[in-house]
C-alpha cells in the first residue's frame, strides 16, 4: 500500500480553496494536511473561520486543521510534496515560485505564472503534451509550477479541441457567467439580483490569450501559441455555478452537425486518473439544455462531479456552427482541474508518489 | 381643440395589453374606450380582473371600464377607430383582419401578420418608408395592419440601422432576455430562479427573418428583403424586464470606434411624435452598463421612458465591432412602439384624426 | 435473501413524484416497477416525458419505464404491494381509496384522506403510535392509506414534538416557503423573482388542523386531536428547495435554553429504518443558520439527505422562546417522509414483505 | 417668493444618500448645495464617483457637484442650515454633535444619537409631539438633531399607532427584509441568491427598542418610553427594495377586523408637507398583497411615493390580529422620513425659512 502525499491548500478559505478541500476529502494519493490563509485567519481552526459556501460538510479531519501562515520552512519540516494554489494572484507570484524554486510541485489556479514561458497552462484532455514544458523549469529549479486555466477558458477551450481537425477560421463566444466565479463576497447582491452585468475586467482577453497558449503545439522545448481569431464578450448574471457560454465557429469549409458530434463523442479522458469523467463531454439532445441550475454537476463517476463540459443547442449556418457549453466553474474551471493535473503529473513521473524530505 | 382619437386594446390584460393601457393613460391624441380579453373575463371589470404586472397604478378611468368579447360590430357601434392588439397570434390572426377588412387601423404586437406581404414592421426611426406599403393594403380593404417586430429584434435592428452605411460582411447576436418577454404566467420560477435556459422556440428565427424584412428596400411598392448574414443565439435569464444582447459586426472594411459613436449619436427620432425619445440610442461611457436592472427605463422625455436602446461596451477587433444592447422588451419592443407607429401614421395621412362613423 | 417489493408511483413526474423515484433508487426493500401520470404522459418513456428538475440523473431503470394510465387490475397483475402517491388531491381520492380497498398499502403525499377518521398523518418520529389507526382501516378492506403531512406543517411539528413536555400556551409562525413547495410550473416567475408573496392558499389552515391531528392522542382506537393555539402566516419566497419557519412559543412557566437544546438533541429517530436520519434535528449553532440556500441537505447519513429538520436562532424572552427551522419540503415534508413510513410500516408488521398476489 | 434653504448631504453616495438627493431633486424648500462623502471621493465629481443604484437619472444640478470632506468651517460659510446625514453610526456620533452644537439643523438615518435622552426619533404622523424635544436641545446648543427610525422600526411602528387605543398584550413580528437595508455592496450575492439568511446582527433589538421610545409619551420635557411585549424575528430575503413584516398583535379585549380598518383609514398625514402621503396607511384588498416587488413605490401624490406603508392579509383568530405590512426601507425608512421630519420641523417654527449666516 502507498502512502498518500502530503498536500497544502493555499488561500483555503476561498471558494476555490472550499472546493480543493471538499475534492481532495477521501482522494486516494492526496491528503491535505496544511492549509494557508490570510492573517487574520491564522491560528484559527478552519471549521471556526471558514464561511463554507459550497454545500455538503467540512470533511472532519480539516474542521479542526489549525490555519497557518505560509512561511517557507514549514512546507519542508511538514513534508509537503504538493501544493495547491487558490491565492489571488498579486501575492500568489512570489509564493509559488518559491516553493517550486525549493522543490515543491505547485498547481495553481492562480494566473499569476500563467504565461510563464516554461509553465503550462495544463489540461489533461487538451493538451497534455504540454506538460512536458515542465521539464524546462526543473532545469532552472528544483520542483515547478503547473496552472489551470481561467474559468470560462477552461470549458471553451475543451469545447474547441475535438474541432480543430476543421480548419477554424472565427470563433465568437457570449458568456453567461455564475457569481461564484468572482470569489467571496464577490458580485454585491443589490447589483446583480435580477440583473445582467455585461462586464468582467479582464475576462475577455484572458480567454483569447490562454485558449491559444492551450491550443498551442509544444515542439523544441517550447510552447508555440496558436493563433485562432477569438471574440470574446462576458457577462455576469445571477446563478450561483456554472459558466454558460454562446460559441459561434466559422470554419472554413462545409461540416455536417453528425461529424461535430462524432467528435464530441470521440473526445475522451484517460479513465485511470482518478477525478477523470468518463468523457469530458456531454452532449444534451434536449433543445433546453445545457442548464447551469440543472447540468452544472454533471459528469460520471460520482468522483467527478463537474468535471464535465455539457454542450448543446448544436445549429449550423452555412459553414458556421453553434452550440451552447457550460462548465462548472470551481471545479473543472479551477480546483477539480488542478488536482487532475496533478493526478496527471504523478502519471507522467514528475512527482515521487514515495519520496520524503530528501527529495526537498 | 382636437378629440381624442377612440382606441380599443385586445388582449388587455395581458403584460403587453397592460402596457398598452398604461402608456395610453393621458396620451394627448388617444383614448382607451374599449377593451377586448379572453371569455373567462368578459364582464368583468378591467381593475377586478386583471393580475396587475408592470407597477405603478391601473388608470382611474380604465379600473372599471368593463371587458368585452370581440364582436366586431361593437367596434364599429364604439366608434373605434385604432386597435391595438397584444393578442396571441393564433387568435390573432383572422381578427386582426376582420378589423382591417373594415375600416379600422390594427397597431399589433402579434406576429400573426409579421410576414404579409403588404403589411409593415414598422419601426419610425428605422424604417419610416415602410408605411407606404400600407396603401397596398387600401386597395385591397377599408383599414389596414401595422405591426410591430418582435421584442429582441426591436432593439437588434436599430442597434444596426446607424451601421448600414457600412459594408456589413457577417452579424452574430447572443441574447440575454428577460422573463416578462414570456408573458404571464410564462416561465416558472422552478425553471428559471439562478438558472439560464439557452432556448426560447421559434426566436432566434424572428431576429432573422425580421430584421431582414425591417432592413429591406421599399421599392415599386413593395418591401424586397434585405439578405444580412445574422447568426442569432437565444437564452432567457432570471431578469424581469429588459433585453441584454451582446452583438458582433463584423465589417467588409476598416473603421474606427469614433465614428461608430457618431453614427449611434447622429440617429434621431422624430421628437414632434409623442412617445419618441429625444434619440433613441443612449451610449454607456461606463464599461459596466448597459445593464436591464438599471437602464431598462433609460431615456428622455418623461412619456418617452422605455422607448430608447442603451448602448455599451463598444470593442474594435480588427474589423469586428462588438457592443451590448439594452432594449425594454414591453414598451420599444412592443406596446410602445406600436403607439409610436400609431402617432407616426397619423401624421404621415393615414388616420384621420377627426372623422367619425362615417370613414367606417 | 428478501426480494425487494414491487412499488408504484401515481403522478411520477411532478417534483414529488420525482423525488419518489430518486429516493427509492437503490433502495434495499422497495423496487419501483410501475409508474402512472396523467393521460398526456401515457404510453411515453419516463425519460422522454418527465422534466427532471430535482437535479442527478433518472435512475437507468426508470428512464426506459413506460408510463401508464390508472387501473386497478394493472396494479393487481403486476403484485404492486406498495403504492406511493404524489397526485394531486382532487383526483387522489378516489384512487387511493380504490387500491386501498383492494388490498394495497397506500403512502400518499395527498391531503385528499389526511382527515379522514381511520388515516393517520404519520411522522415516525413524532406519532409512531398513530399507525396503529391503520387497524381500523383494515376492519372495513383490506389495505390502507397512511399520508404524510403538508410540507410546512411537517418541520413545525417535527420541532414541537420534543417540546411538549412543557405546557405551551401559544404558539406563533411565520413561514418562508420555496418555490417546489408549489409543484410545477407552479409560481411564475414574473411573479416570484425579487419578490415575496404573503399568500398561499389553504397552507395557514392547513398547518393548525394538521398540527393538532399529529400531536393528537391515539386512545380507545381514535386519535383525539390536540388543541393547540396556533397562528401561522405565510408566505412564499424565491427559493428552490426549502420552507424556513420563524416559530415563536409562549410557554406557561419558565425554561432555558439549554434545556430547550437538550430537548432537540435528545429527540431521536429509529436508524434501523433506511430513510432515517441519526438526529432529526440538527442544532445550528451559528446565528446565520439555518439558511435553506446551504442547509436543505444537511443530515447523515448519505440516504437520509434531507429528512432532518434544522434548528437554530433559539432566544428567550421572558416565557417565550423563539427559533428559525427549516426543512426539505419535497423530501421530509413530502417523498421522504412517506418512504420512511413505508418502512415503519413494515417493521410494525403492517406489510408482510413476503407476500405475492395471493394476499390481495 | 421665499428662497430655498440649503442642504447638505452626509454620505451621500451610499444607497440613502442616493435617496436623499433624489428626493430633494425639485423640492420646494430645499437645495442640496454641498455633499460629503468618504476621503477616497472627496474632489470627485458626484456623477463621476457614485455607482448609482436606485434607478432614474441622477439630477443634473448634482451630477457636476464636487464632493467634500467634513469641516465644520465650509457649512458656516456655505450658509447650510439642514443637513441630512445617511452616515455610517461609527463617524456620524461625533460630525452630527458637533453640527447641532454650532447651529445647524442635523436630520440622520444614522442610529448614533437615536438613543440620545433629547433626541427624538421622529415619524410626523405617530408622535408629532416628540419634537418638542428638540427645546431642550436648543437649551444645551445651538441647533439640534432629529433623527429617524431603524427601516423595519418604520413601517411596523406606523401600523402599531393607530391600534394602541386597543389594550395591546403582545406582539410578534416576523421581517422579509430587503437587500438595500444593508447598503452596498452589502448582502453578497453568493450569500443570498435563491436563499433567506435568517439573521441580521442588532435588527431584533433595534425594532423593540425603538418602537418604545417612539410609542413613548411626551411628559414634563421628557420622552417616557412606552413598554409594550414585542417578540422580534429577522431574516433577509432576496429582495431589492422593501421591507414586508408579518406581525401578530394579542389585544386583551375583543375587536373585529372592520374596527382595525377603520383605525387604520382614520390614521392621516398632514397633507401640507410636501413629502406627505395623502394617507399613510394603504389597506390592500387582495390577499395577494402587499407583495415588494409591486407595491414598494404605492401611495399618492407622486412626489410621496414610497412613503406609504400597505397592509394586508389582516386574519382575526380570537383576540390576536395578523396582518403583513410593507414599507419602503430606504424613503419612509430612512431618506424621505428624513425629509419629511425637516419639513415638519419648519412647519413647526424650529427652523428659520429666511435666516442666514447670522443665526449660526
Amino acid at each position: 500500500m502507498i502512502s498518500k502525499i502530503n498536500c497544502a491548500i493555499l488561500g483555503c478559505t476561498g471558494i476555490v480553496g472550499q472546493r480543493f478541500i471538499k475534492l481532495l476529502e477521501n482522494h486516494p494519493n492526496f491528503k491535505t494536511t496544511f492549509i494557508i490563509a490570510s492573517d487574520s485567519r491564522v491560528g484559527k481552526k478552519y471549521g471556526e473561520t471558514v464561511h463554507w459556501l459550497i454545500g455538503g460538510n467540512i470533511p472532519d479531519d480539516i474542521r479542526n486543521l489549525e490555519i497557518n501562515r505560509y512561511d517557507l520552512q514549514n512546507f519542508i519540516e511538514k513534508d509537503i510534496r504538493i501544493v495547491f494554489s487558490a491565492m489571488p494572484p498579486d501575492i500568489a507570484g512570489s509564493i509559488e515560485k518559491e516553493l517550486a524554486d525549493n522543490g515543491i510541485s505547485v498547481f495553481s489556479n492562480s494566473r499569476a505564472h500563467r504565461y510563464d514561458e516554461d509553465v503550462p497552462i495544463l489540461i489533461p484532455e487538451v493538451n497534455p503534451d504540454h506538460i512536458k514544458i515542465v521539464k524546462e523549469q526543473l532545469k532552472r529549479r528544483k520542483g515547478f509550477i503547473i496552472t489551470n486555466a481561467n474559468c470560462s477558458t477552461t470549458g471553451f477551450v475543451m469545447a474547441l479541441k475535438p474541432l480543430l481537425k476543421y480548419d477554424i477560421k472565427n470563433i465568437y463566444v457570449s458568456t453567461y457567467q455564475a457569481l461564484s466565479g468572482a470569489g467571496y463576497p464577490g458580485v454585491s447582491s443589490v447589483d446583480i439580483l435580477g440583473n445582467v452585468i455585461p462586464y468582467i475586467p479582464g475576462e475577455e482577453e484572458k480567454i483569447v490569450k490562454e485558449t491559444n497558449k492551450i491550443l498551442g503545439f509544444y515542439q523544441d522545448k517550447k510552447i508555440r501559441n496558436n493563433n485562432l481569431d477569438i471574440f470574446s464578450s462576458c457577462a455576469r448574471v445571477p446563478v450561483r455555478d456554472g459558466h454558460l457560454e454562446s460559441v459561434v465557429i466559422e470554419f472554413n469549409k462545409e461540416f455536417s452537425i453528425e461529424e461535430i458530434k462524432k467528435c464530441f463523442n470521440d473526445f475522451k479522458s484517460d479513465s485511470t486518473l482518478h477525478t477523470s469523467p468518463d468523457n469530458p463531454i456531454i452532449l444534451c439532445e434536449d433543445p433546453y439544455y445545457p442548464q447551469p441550475g440543472l447540468d452544472v454537476y454533471s459528469g460520471k463517476p460520482e468522483r467527478a462531479k463537474g468535471m464535465c463540459v455539457s454542450i448543446g443547442r448544436l445549429k449550423k449556418q452555412g459553414k458556421k456552427l453553434r452550440f451552447f457549453l457550460l462548465v462548472h466553474n470551481t471545479i473543472r474551471g479551477a480546483a477539480g482541474n488542478s488536482i487532475l493535473n496533478a493526478e496527471y503529473a504523478i502519471q507522467q513521473g514528475y512527482i515521487k508518489q514515495n519520496g520524503g524530505k530528501k527529495k526537498i
